[in-house]
């Protein structure tokens, strides 16, 4: 996958920082790739639900951000990205102190690019485990 | 559609209400019927993206949530809702000062419920737009 | 509302005409308007699977073609349409003589238009039963 | 994985041999292995639609097929597969002599056994295109 944005990182970064949603929920940008996005949370009671799981709302949110990204990534210079629609099934509950959602570029077409991403969640050793697929597509507008 | 926990209405309050997340993103609880369940978002800088809508992944989040109570309204007493999938098609950018998510059962199975959503953009003017459509399964647990 | 192809129904039922995949299945064109078209579909063991009902990946695929006519409907001229995506929630099984596929356009953006469809068995004393929900995306091409 | 059920590709076998809609769009099962299942179909005309492609619902069918046989693999003897929703993003047209669709479990949960599925077209050649992409839920039943 090569980007036709070469200040791709850059600009998505840029696209992340102006997200008052994303600082609400406390989410970061993680390493970007072409075709590649990962999105990181550090899980505090902010974002938890009432069994101490993170919010599948949250979960939602990060993989659908991770996707968006890895789309952004290999649209023209200058273009945002607009999601369509996403689909997201819970594996297993997002029990954890960080939560990873990476997202990647499955087909990059002329209008509309389709992706997946996958949102992981880290517990206090270390380990890892995968809570939730997303299937999604956007476009740049 | 018969609910078979009385205290439905309160038992989704009390859930709503533990939920640091959607304190968090300030989501407050609707009216809720039987199969039926509102949620409300009053928009502000911290719920929006770089455009000025809300975030879709907000948006996503209020959906998911209308359309889980609405579910919950049905369950056994001292049972709560786990989302299994939902899947969200984006009709236009979520613009206005408040957004109203309203969730439907459509389908009330034995081992898991079928909701749909619906996400509203009401602007200053009180003009309503949809926004967002959700389709959604979840089980008690 | 409004049909900007005049011939929009001739159009549809001639595509419709032309797929052998539909001949194959049995699948009839039923009533089409602007932003809703109806297929139908008479029960026959060729659709059914093993226990009696017709087989799910049938009752997407007369969603779909009902989905994806609703669209056309609204097109221009000489457009065909093309699935980006759907998303379908099983109800309850698909039991009786006849299957009905209603689409309807909830969206009809400028590239993208947004639908919902819905399968209704019907059986030999004429009751009707949702089998299943669609949500789908499709563009003209 | 672990299959529980030590006879699942025979009785994977079975199932899809009863199926008279996979008879009808002359679907053939392929390799089994637990928790992944393939499913095969010779393309013809009895499968096209209008512009020689394969249609989108046939390609969405051995999707499904191949993804619910995926989770059958490894449930408890005796227990047939029943699909609660899928969804599928298509990412190009499915042009080719022949479909190989792979189906394969993400999660087997205790009662929702979640799946992911892509559909393959091969060309006279040999060279393979992936066509659709699927995020599948199913249960035991």
């Amino acid at each position: 996958m090569t980007p036709r944005n070469p200040d791709f990182a850059a600009d998505i970064a840029a696209s992340f920082a102006r997200q008052g949603a994303l600082t609400t929920i406390g989410a970061e940008l993680g390493d970007i790739a072409p075709g590649r996005c990962v999105v990181r949370l550090v899980v505090t009671d902010a974002v938890r639900q009432h069994h101490g799981f993170v919010h599948g709302g949250i979960v939602g949110m990060i993989g659908d951000v991770a996707g968006g990204y890895a789309a952004m990534s290999l649209f023209d210079p200058g273009r945002d990205v607009l999601t369509l629609e996403y689909k997201i099934n819970f594996l297993r509950p997002a029990l954890g102190d960080l939560l990873i959602a990476t997202g990647e570029v499955v087909r990059a077409g002329r209008s509309v690019t389709v992706t997946r991403a996958e949102v992981v969640a880290i517990d206090g050793n270390g380990a890892a485990t995968v809570c939730a697929i997303l299937q999604q597509s956007s476009m740049s507008g």
